[in-house]
Parts: C-alpha cells; structure tokens; sequence
C-alpha cells in the first residue's frame, strides 16, 4: 500500500501517522521527495483500513498495490486449479464441461427424460434447482427436499453428477451426496453460508452477484477458500446495466480477465444472463470463443409448461444442435 | 395483466393460448381490434410467467398492470404504517426520529459513551454493528454476542432502543431484547432470513440491495410481511452507479417514490452511501427536504481508531451540529 | 400503444382524453372490460407524448408496441442491409470484415506500414483517427486535415478502404475521399451531426454511446437513415458498467439482440470496450463466435511510443494470429 | 503520478522506463525499496499516457496523484466563481438563483405568460428551449430561430436574462444576445462545440452527461475554460442507473462533492433527472438543502398539451409553492 502525504504534512504529523501504522503491525518506508512524500506501507495491509488512512487531513491519496485476495489469487498460484467433480469429471486446467438441465426439477419423469436426452447430446453434468430464490414469495419456490431426491435418483440411473442451488445452512445435511452445491447470484456475499460451505469440502459453484464486481467475486471465493475448501468454480452470469433488452449484461469479457487474476476454473451460464432462449446460442459460443472451461444452459422439454424460467429454455433439440457447435467452436480456440 | 398478440396469430392459436392461460387460474378478456388483439388477464396474475409468455412466437408484448407487491402496496393500505419501536419512540406517518451510532460496537466505554452522547444531542435510536459483513474474510468482522451484550447495557444505561444487524438465522435467539433487526444490503435477498424475521413480530430495518430496484426492495418487504411481520421500515443506502468519487451513488429521489408505492417508513443512511464523513452532512439535510422519516448517521467519538468505517464517521461535536440542521431543515418542510 | 385506465375514471374524464389522442391524429379503440378499461391507440402514436400520458391522473400505465424505429427496423425490412464500400468490399448480410489499423495517424510511415501489414494479415479495411476526441483539452489531438491525406495516401498505396472519424460538420468537405465515416460514441446523440450526415451517401460507422441503450443506438441510426442516407454500420464497442477492471463492459449480447431488431451491418470494437491489449484476442474471438459482421482492432507497430492508446494495440505480429484464429472461428461457426 | 514496478523488474528495464518517460519531459524520482521500486513522476504529467504506462510488462500499477483538471480545480483556486449573468443577478459564492420555464418555446402567449408568472413567484432566470435534442428524428425539435425572439421579446417584457440550450456551432451568432448558453447532457463530450464556447465570454450551463463521471464534467468545463472563457456554471440532472421507476437518479451528492473539487457554480435541474412532475417538489427541496447554487425547474402553463415533457413540468400555482419552500429551506441551511 502506498500513500502520498500533502505537500502541507508538517515532519511531526507525518511521524505521528508511522506510528499509527506500525502500531497495526505494519512497517512503513518513507520516501521523501522535493515535491511529495510517499509512504509505503509493508506487510500484512490488510489490517489497515484504506479509505480511513485516505481520509486523514494530511493524506493526498492511497493506493493499495497487492490484490486483497491471497487464496485465489494467480500470483500465488499459478498454475490453473482443476476441479474434480467425480474421478472421470474434472474442470478447469483444459478440462472443460457442459452443464446442461431444467431451471426447477419439477418430476421425476422430467428430471429423467431432460438428463437423458441432454447426456446423449454431450452435456457431462447435470443440472436442476430444487430449492429456487426467487423474487417474490408469492412464486414457485422449488420442490426442495423432494427435488433434491429426484437429482439424486437421475444422477443414479444416468451417472451424470449434479449441480443445484443451496439458499441455506440448515439445508446443508441434505445436500450430502451432491456433487457441485451453487451459491446463487443473490447470495454471493451471504458470507454466513459461504463460511459454512467453506469448512466442507465439496466443489462450490460461486455464481457471480448481479451488482458484484471481479473482485468482490473473489473476495467472496477467498470466505469459502479461507475455510479450507480450495473447490471453488466462479460463474459470470451477467450483470445488472442500464440495457433492458436483455434480461442482464453478459460480461464476457470477465473470462479473460478472472483467468489472469486467478487460478480457479470460470464457467459461463448465458441462460439466466440473457434471459431468453434466442439468445442463449450465440452467446454460449462466444463464452466457449472467450475462453471459458464450462458453459451451463438451461434445457426443458416442454419450456411453455415450465414451472420457472421457460422463457430462457433451450427444447432438447436445439440444446442437441448447440452442443455440437460448442464443441467445434472450442476445437477452433483450442487447436 | 395485458397481452398484445401479434397480427399473425390465428385464430386457433388465440384459443390455444387463452386456454393455458385459464388452466393456471386466471381469466381472459378477449378484445379484437381491427389491426390487433389484446387479452386483458384477470386474477391472480402473479401466477403467469411474464417472460415465458411474452416468449411466445404469437405475442407482441405484454405489460403487467398491477405492482408484484400487495402487502406493502399503498393502493391497498392508503394510511402510512407507523412502527412502534417503544411506546415513546414511533417511525412514520409525520414521526421521525435519528438514528446514530458507531458502525461496530468495539468496548463498554466506547458504546455507552457515544450513546450518551448522540442522545444529548437528539438521536433517538442507537445503532451499533455486532455481526459485521465485510468484503473480505480477513477483516474485523464484529464482536458477535459481546457486541449485542454492549449494545444491550448501553440501552439499559441509556433507554434508547437498539438497531443492529442480523446476517444469519442461527443467531436469532441472541436478538431476543434487540429493539429492531437491521437486514444489511447484501442480504436483501437472501429469502431465507427474510421468511424468518417473517415469522417474528420484530420491526426490521431492511437496507435496499446495492444493485437493486425499488421494486425489488419491495418484493423483500413482502417475503417478511408476508410471514405477518407488518413492521417493515425500508432504508435507501445508495446504489452502485459508474461514479467514483463517491462510495455509492444516494439515490434520494427514492424517499418520494417508495412514498407513493408503499405505506412503510422510509429512512435514508447518508454515511454508508457516500462513505466520506464531510458529505454526510449535505446528504442528511438533503434527506430531510426530501421527506425522510428517519436519518440514520455514523457517530465514533474516534475515528481515527474505528476498526471499520471511520472514515464516513462523524465526531460528536459534527453530529451535535448536524442534528440541529436536520431538525431546522425538517421544520422549514413541514411546517 | 395501450393504456389502461385506472378503475376510478369516469366515462367523461375517458371521452375527453379520447378527444386529447385523436385531435393529434391518432384514432382510439376502447375496450371496456369488467374490471378495467383499456385504450388502444392506432396510427402514428410516435406523436403522442407517451410520459405525459402515463401521467395524467385517470391513466393507470401506458406501453408502446411496435418499436419507436422504423428505417431501421428489421420488421420492415426483413433482409439484411449489406453496405457496399468499395465494389469488392461490402459489409453484412454475410459478408465479413476485418477493420484494422493505430488509434491514431502518426506519420507517414507509421501509416503506410500499418496498412501494409494488416492487409498482408487478412484485414480489408484500414481504420486510424485524424480527429480524435479526447477527454481532456491537454491531450493530443490528432494530426486533422494533415492525417487525414495520410490515411488517403495509405489507401492509394494498398487499396484498402478507409474508415476514419468525424467531429464536427465543419470539417465534412475533407472527408471527400474517406470511404466510411464514424461518429464516435461520445457524438452517438450530437444530432446535428447526425442530420449532415443523413445527407450524404457515405457509409457511417456508428458507434454506441457508453451509456446508450440499443434503442437509442438504433434511434441515432434512424435520424441518419431518415435523411436518405441507408448505409449504416452499428458498432457496439462496449457501455459503461460499475466492473473497474475493464474500462468497459463489452456487451456482446447487443450482436444477437440487434441483429432481431435491425437489418443493418454490426461491428465489433474489442479494443476501445476492453482498453487492454491482452484481452482483445478473447474478445474478438468471442464477437465473432457471436455472429458479428466485422471486427475492428487497434494495431500499432510501436505501442509503446503511440501518441494514444498504445495499451490497447496489438503488435503488428499478435494481429497476425488474432486474425487467423478470427476466420477459424467464423469457420466454426457459419459452416 | 507514483509508478510501482514489479519486484521482477531489472535495473536495466527501470532505466529504460525512466529514459522514456523523461523523453516526456517529466522528471522522475526514484524510491528503491526493499520490496518494490516507485517511481515519482514530477512535472506536466498529463502529458503521460497513465494507461500504457500501467500495461508495461514490469509496471505493477500506476496512480495519477493529481487531478487532471487545472483551470477549474479549487486547489488552484479557492474562491467561489461568481458568474455574473446581469449587472444584477449573479450565481455562485453565495448568489441563489431560480431558473425557471417551459421545456420548449412554443408561442409567444406561452412563454410571456409562463416568463411572467414564474418572476411573480421568486424566479430571476428564464429558461425554454429553442432548439431541442430528441432521441427521436419524429419528434418536434424546437421553434428554432423563431423560438429564440420569443424568448428575446419575452426578456424585454420582463427582465429576466435567458438560458436556452444551443446544439450546434452553427447556430452561434443567432445566440448573440442570449444571456446563458445551455451545453444539454448528450452534448457534454461534443468537444468540438465546448472549443467554440470557450472563444466566446458567454456563461456556459454545462449540463452532466447521462452517463459521465463528475471527473469528466469537470474536463469538459475545462475545455471551456482552456479556450480563456472562464464563465462556466455546472449543472446535475440526474444519471443513468438500473433503477426505472425514475427516468434517471438525481445524484445530490454530485452537489458537495464538486464543491470540494472545483470553485465553478453548481445548479441542479429535478425536472428531467425524476420526469415525474410529482417528484420536482421534494427533489428541488433536497437540492437547497445540499447546498446547490440554483434550480432549474420547468413550468408549463398547459402541461398536458406541452409539445415536449409535459410529464414532469410544473403548473405556475404548484411553481409558486415550490419556490417559496425553496427560499425557507435555504434560509434553514445557510442561515
């Protein structure tokens, strides 16, 4: 961290605030030039609150150089983490997957048939909400324990491993034997869940908040890595702007940039992004152009009659069609 | 809820459409013009999927008439709620009151002190953060049940009713004597504390998300009011826009508009939304000209030592003067 | 357009405002159903002032149908436009471009060895400013009519077509010989120069403002086109978002979503969006994978001596393979 | 401006750095320390590209220290600007000022009728606009010429000095006897027009872009000014967010926080930032009590047949109660 004293800072006022930072344990090396004086701040930063030390009448502005997190963090870690989902499934690190399934898991005879049909197209996981956030309490709130049981029986007869959506601590026993738990975009900083989710050690899908930035994304996979859960795949799903012909902004561009800032692996999900199943071909192409090591679509086999979210479905046959132009999309960026 | 089709649609697919409409419970008004068709939805519209529907190959557009929200609705309860925190101490319909405090309770003297102070000075209420959310996993995060023990003898020193936030549901017993329960902006969504402060008969603070509408602040009151929890106090705390120079962006012309849409007290936190204590002071006036039943203002007796937030902290001296202005300004608008 | 009438109006208050629509020329259908009424404006309702409506006292809400739009619009001109800029080189519909060269014209060899380059790699088009519009009045800019006769120099010497922008109407009889003009996105709403423009018959590379939505995006193209001049190409070269780490937001949805609404050509601008060197390749890569018409890319031959915007330039040599793995995309995705 | 390099930089790269930057002539002072090495850059930094300085491969970060603004930095310049828009009525360090009138000129009757009115009620400044942006190329653009000598006829009937908006450089000595020139918000980044009012000694109302940072409203006052016209007056009218219910966010705290940046004026407009005439009153009070220098606040005689914005203009009775609230909180505030 650095910080640049005004020209006015008498010599006792520039001592005074040293010893304010050393006393959090903190070295300070002061550079004393003939227009400015600069101190820069050594050793654990993170104690030091940045905005108080920029506040301070004496203080021109402060920078902090070293990124705020350290677990997830590329600098530390430079080789690319990659995620193993079963011992045949793995993301991350050139391992790339598509997770493909409902938006709600509404009956057995859906969840079955979609894992089916969405297996056979090349989709290696799969996915389905059981217990669902939505915006108002008056909608469909999930089966829950129920439809974490129908998961459970299509993983069994397809062998495909699934991905759902936790919303809540209590709920953890049930998640037992799920393979990926999703922390939702409207939980991203919950820090209480993540806290909890980081002392298991189960694969964690940190889907990346509506209003969050990449830092605070991974800030907030630093809560689930600082337990001891290392398991974190990070999800762009959009971002809230001022467009309102899509659903959400997809920032595609949060790809390359989160694989330079980290090691963890980066999966894109264009359904809820966009909003609308037109949409989701193209930019599930773009994202697997961008870089990304998986793509998550929605796929429903009857959308007009879906519980949540049909707008944003793809019918098996299309998801069918996309799935092998994905592949031929990657096989360009890759070879 | 209103449906314009489009001029291709035929008549069998009009009837097709009309009959999945009626299957979800709501009726079809049919209205053929001569260059398109409209159907007017009626009932328990918060049934159909908006999206799905207006996914449709045969439909134009559709437009929801009445807001998603029905318990904070003022259409339906055209008298302003009035929360009673104590029998003194009210908050809306005409009764306003500060709300002051240091971002987090940090040792005996330090809460009771302030709190003796901020109440010479005015306050009414005394706010003081034992569970902290912070960005990072390494930061101070709140003295947790000592903190709520503090906060609980300043009361008993002080007689001011408390405000603190909750950030999990396993905590909700240690809340049992806290006067109102703060729901900060990064659990405005998070639906599963919402239903249980639902089911107690607490008044809650709940802070509007960083990156969330108006509507969706309201949608939040309704999943507690929903639970038969009328006592709902909604807190503007600004938003995240593209400026920088603030902290966030207070978005005041929110007093005026929740005044339209619901009943519910409004109060407006100028220190977290601006994060600078030199700008608190403009914003809270601001707030009260606005019409703000309640201002809720960072006091620390030392900044300079806050473990959070300092910078956006006033003094007591510059909260005594505050104060005075907030109550002249709220003289000059409604007198 | 529809609007619905509040429950408490009279028949009085709703025949005088069904004189107010048709003394502008517009006729009504009212429908009146059980427990609302609605009012369906037909004609040219671009006259009706659609906020003044929502607010008059008896009107519940208003939506407007059909788009606000109609040159560009695709409903009305369902087959892409395809704009030719030189007999061999034409834009849309199929035909793909890559628009390549520096921020700025520097010197003539600068120039010509750029052209000469990026040509050799499969671009077509030369793009470089002469005039360019900088934040601040102490930065470069822009060699004007000198580098404008540059850039015309480069095109005798390669052939390949000039794309370079336009500031101010003033300077349109120097554009005599440029083949495609652009308006920047912070001109995207400076209607005056739109309207000149409009006169002309030259292609206009209009870029998007950074906090424009596509409908004004599309509305700009339309003030254009409603002065008979129909070559225009959209550029969507990233908005403005609270995400730091890029200097844009990228918003690669806009491809698919504008390509439903409009006929005209869509262009991508990896470079301008991201401000950063490394994340163009990505990008571009993703633009195309997502169906753009074109992509334009900052290329300087000394990026680190550039007069402006050398971060975000790729090498002659990086742009060489960007390029190549651009047609292997398009392959990808068009075969 | 401080540069950080890298712990991997060379002794032989850091000397190339700084041969390269002094080529800029800006002198560089050197602060090795034992754990990274910074760069103090002095003298007319603005001359420094600062992003390509940062994508250098040994460059961890850079930070300008200093404001890019010169001419209208309060450091520079501590006193108040007062503009003197008449002999008598002056705006800035003190002087408060009501502007007020129809969004368009739309006959003589109208704008002496409203002109008179709105003096009658406490308003110095005449606004009304002539030459009108719309985003539409359909919609009424203004009387043009002939608005601008209604509004001359109506300052020689009453007195009052002018503000009416120019869009183009063209237009220029059709102005000549206007009193304020208007810079509307989508105009804000249109340099080429900010350079011709520099020339003239005009006062400038400089209007927020939808999208700008207050960095660059302060810029844009600075191309004004670097062209020697010093008589630039700020004005907030509200930003682009997510939020809907609101056609844009009212940013107050723009208000103090420019107070602190610059010594310019700062006028704030409620009217177009809500465009709900509903929201005018309690936004243009929470103005006053921000501390604005004036409001601008439209006023329309006949609002539901104004040919543009009609939604969010005033009535002359509701403009005589706003105003004298306005002067009772300001009195409440500065008294």
């Amino acid at each position: 961290m650095i910080a640049v004293l005004k020209p006015s800072a008498t010599q006792q006022q520039m001592e005074h605030i040293c010893q304010w930072i050393r006393a959090q344990g903190v070295e300070v090396h002061v550079s004393k030039g003939q227009y400015q004086t600069i101190l820069g701040l050594i050793g654990d930063t993170s104690r030091i609150d940045m905005e108080l030390l920029e506040s301070l009448e004496i203080v021109e502005s402060v920078k902090r150089i070293s990124e705020p997190f350290k677990s997830a963090n590329r600098k530390f870690h430079p080789d690319d983490t990659v995620v193993e989902i079963t011992p045949d499934i793995k993301l991350g690190g050139g391992h790339f997957q598509i997770i493909a399934g409902p938006c709600s898991v509404e009956s057995h005879d859906q969840i079955i048939g979609i894992a089916k049909s969405v297996s056979a197209s090349g989709a290696t996981m799969l996915r389905g909400g059981a217990f669902k956030p939505r915006t108002s309490p008056y909608d469909f709130q999930g089966l829950k324990a129920e439809g974490l049981e129908l998961l459970l029986e299509a993983k069994k007869i397809t062998g495909m491993p699934i991905v759902t959506e936790i919303m809540s601590v209590e709920d953890l026993p049930l998640f037992e034997n799920v393979d990926v738990l999703q922390v939702g975009a409207r939980n991203m900083q919950n820090f209480d869940l993540l806290k909890h989710l980081g002392e298991t050690r189960k694969p964690i899908l940190l889907k990346r908040g509506l209003a969050n930035t990449l830092k605070e994304l991974l800030m907030s996979a630093e809560y689930i890595m600082a337990g001891g859960n290392e398991n974190v795949i990070l999800c762009e799903r959009g971002i809230r702007t001022f467009e309102t012909y899509t659903r959400n902004t997809l920032d595609l561009s949060a790809v390359p940039m989160l694989r330079e800032l980290t090691h963890l692996p980066i999966v894109v999900d264009p359904s809820h992004a966009t909003g609308t199943a037109r949409l989701v071909e193209p930019m599930a192409l773009a994202a697997a152009a961008a870089g990304a090591d998986g793509i998550m679509v929605e796929v429903h086999n009857d959308p007009i009659h879906a519980l949540c979210d049909g707008a944003q479905s793809l019918t098996p046959a299309q998801f069918d069609s996309l799935a092998q132009k994905i592949f031929k999309v990657r096989r360009a960026v890759t070879e």
